[in-house]
């Protein structure tokens, strides 16, 4: 229980190597997708549906420890405020370059140095829905496996190819791989509409406070930025993320 | 300042119709937008700029008190984990539609019984970046005067015409204005690509459980889904808002 509880600090994480995965959709999606997992504790009292025992069931026969907890000692470890009677200890999985296979065409996301969980999450789960192929997270601040962004992402970040790296290798993977980089900044004159999302293409959006880095700005092909019709001058990292995303997929979806 | 913290509770801002504005930006709004604020405390100690001065000045002369406060008190005072230095005391103002004027063919979003004050934040923020004319919140669970409301949208609370309203009135205003209205659901047939968003047209997005109510639908001219291409099956409700948005944005800016 106490190796669970740790888990919400970074340091655990790394030294370690594993990460903590709470809640039915996250739990499921991890298991359809062969995360490693070696502990799941449970709290039947605690279950929001029926399809728990299922979930259980799959999550043992892909070799996990079942431990069963009362309700108190359950509330304890869970991270959340309304817990769903499901926390899992499991293993980091690979997230190098090495370990991506894409399609000819790909459609990519790349997402500089995001520094709050909720919007990795939010980015990873919105990147499933425009069925991008991979995500590409370089200089995070924020780990991926931090238990905000599994819990923002329900359970996407299992379900998108991830890859963690550096910007400056990230720019030579997307060069070695042919992949035009578009790259959004406020300062762009041609709008996100204008782009051409065509073949193999990358979306690059910047961190929070500062926007991308001058050498992902320097290695794009093309930059845009979103029209602006308010009085505030910026929109959420995350909505942006999704707002290029969903102009990119209307298109492709229309030119193919 | 005891007044200020009390604020945080929903209770107390009904009561006594006032409400907590943290944050350089979200104050400055306020001031531009003419927000009756009765009070600033301020902290230099704890100013992230050099503009907070004449923001303070501006406020003064706008009627508000100005009260100074040492670091460790504003940090009590403070909401937030990494305070800026400014947190003021201001009159809710009237959400009525009656105090609303709209242009001849406004662009509207409708947001219904939204739970979360960072999807409601969030969905300001990002009606303002795609110019919507107002926003009608429709059955809340959270109170638009949430802290974290203010925070989400960094003061675009201030910026967008605002209306609450239950859902029965929000559809016969909608009537009475000939307005079109468009829902957002899983369960159309066709996609947001598709909608029809020229003249006047309200955009409705539903609570982030339970989707628009069978009032809303039933009163909607068109349903429209966002086209899903992952394994996850939703995307969270303020960006579905903003992919809309900027959709319907799109069109009507190429077809102006």
């Amino acid at each position: 229980m106490k190796r669970l509880v740790r888990l919400r600090n970074r340091r655990t994480r790394d030294a370690e190597g594993r990460f903590l995965i709470e809640g039915y959709r996250e739990l499921s999606r991890a298991v359809t997708a062969g995360v490693d997992i070696e502990e799941v504790g449970y709290c039947p009292e605690l279950f929001l549906g029926s399809n728990e025992p299922a979930l259980l069931a799959a999550a043992e026969m892909a070799g996990a420890t079942l431990v069963q907890y009362g309700e108190a000692p359950f509330r304890k470890i869970s991270y959340r405020d309304r817990p769903e009677g499901l926390a899992a200890l499991a293993r980091q999985f690979p997230t190098g370059p090495e370990d991506l296979s894409l399609p000819d065409e790909p459609l990519i996301l790349l997402v500089e140095s995001i520094e709050k969980p909720g919007n990795l999450g939010t980015m990873l789960r919105t990147a499933d829905a425009a069925g991008v192929d991979a995500v590409v997270v370089s200089d995070p601040t924020t780990d991926p496996f931090n238990p905000n962004v599994v819990r923002a992402s329900i359970g996407c970040l299992f379900t998108v190819p991830l890859v963690v790296t550096s910007s400056t290798e990230a720019i030579e993977w997307l060069r070695g791989h042919n992949v035009r980089l578009i790259a959004t900044t406020p300062f762009a004159n041609g709008t996100h509409w204008e782009a051409d999302y065509s073949g193999a293409c990358a979306i690059a959006i910047g961190s929070e406070q500062y926007g991308l880095s001058d050498a992902l700005l320097d290695a794009s092909h093309e930059r845009v930025r979103i029209p602006m019709r308010g009085q505030a001058d910026s929109l959420n990292a995350a909505m942006a993320a999704g707002i290029v995303l969903y102009e990119a997929l209307r298109r492709r979806t229309a030119e193919s």
